[in-house]
């Protein structure tokens, strides 16, 4: 991850792109890539979203690795790790939510059931 | 990073949560843990963006864990490496953008301005 | 829906907030507000998101009044009219998708299926 | 407006497309089609986005009318009426932000600066 970050940061140095990479403008574009992977599965039910096809498979992979590049660009920029923050973040959950509380019913998902 | 996945299979197992985390409900958790990062940028100037607070950037950092904790989930859903996908993009950016010819002026950008 | 226009003009002139809402920052502002929609349907399967309880849709139809504003509040800024925009886009749907060759069939979500 | 609402029923009756549209769904398109109008102002400044070319106005107006055709089309599904949601909602922040506390700085934004 850390060769892809360096690469990242070579690969916008040399287009000159980083006046247009505030933090702000990365969480758009971050936004919008994600749009494009949701328009994917916008009119599939659960159960085809399961079973892609190969076609829309590889256009999948195409969005989540445009949505890993904008985080890594904007974690980077704001001098943050990603794999650090969802580590931190795993261990909050796992205090918000413990198992033997939320298992089967899952107290996050009933309050919409 | 291999570490985390498991222990993010790992949380979910213990809670029973597989059943809400078809790929389609993940794009859209995706999209709604994105918006709550760009919530934080919304009002700010772009230089307001580069100089985050202490307590911006801690809430910031929790939502880049959560963004990246789901493309973690769905890309394990899908039998896809973010890694990997993130790498073959790269390639394909840098064949689409030739620095040689983008540089400074930057055709991706330019056709918005 | 004028009076809804000048309505909101009054609001923000009021609260001397022009100066937050350049169109740039009000499509984010969009974009989370339709995040914050899109929230109480991501765990939901099809079926529960046509019988929503009575909490969640008056929920869901505060989201609605929020978005509406800031669609609103974009397009008076950009001297759009929405209304007529929507027609515009049906027109050029009409033509687009045409009953006879789309129906049942219906091409658009054919490409994902 | 209740014109354009009868003419988007119509449209969908006719292509068979009732079977895609729940609410779930709906959302989804809705978010997707924001992210599109947002494109278009990732990479502006905010100046830059007070002054759109004639080119990028109209592609903006089709973004718009998009956003209100899927906004109208949920709202209908629910039951509901967005322009009521929305007065509504301008209620509540009526409310929430009175101007003499609000004006000038304003603390719906003052949080993020």
């Amino acid at each position: 991850m850390d060769d892809l970050v360096k690469a990242l940061r070579k690969f916008r140095e040399e287009r000159d792109w980083e006046q247009f990479h505030s933090p702000k403008n990365l969480s758009m574009a971050l936004m919008v890539e994600c749009a494009e992977l949701v328009e994917h599965f916008q009119w599939l039910t659960q159960e085809k979203s399961r079973q892609l096809s190969d076609e829309t498979k590889r256009a999948v992979e195409e969005e989540i690795g445009d949505i890993f590049i904008y985080l890594l660009n904007l974690s980077d920029k704001l001098g943050l790790d990603c794999l650090q923050a969802a580590r931190k973040k795993l261990s909050i959950n796992q205090e918000k939510y413990p198992a033997r509380k939320v298992k089967g019913k899952s107290s996050k998902y009933d309050s919409y059931e």
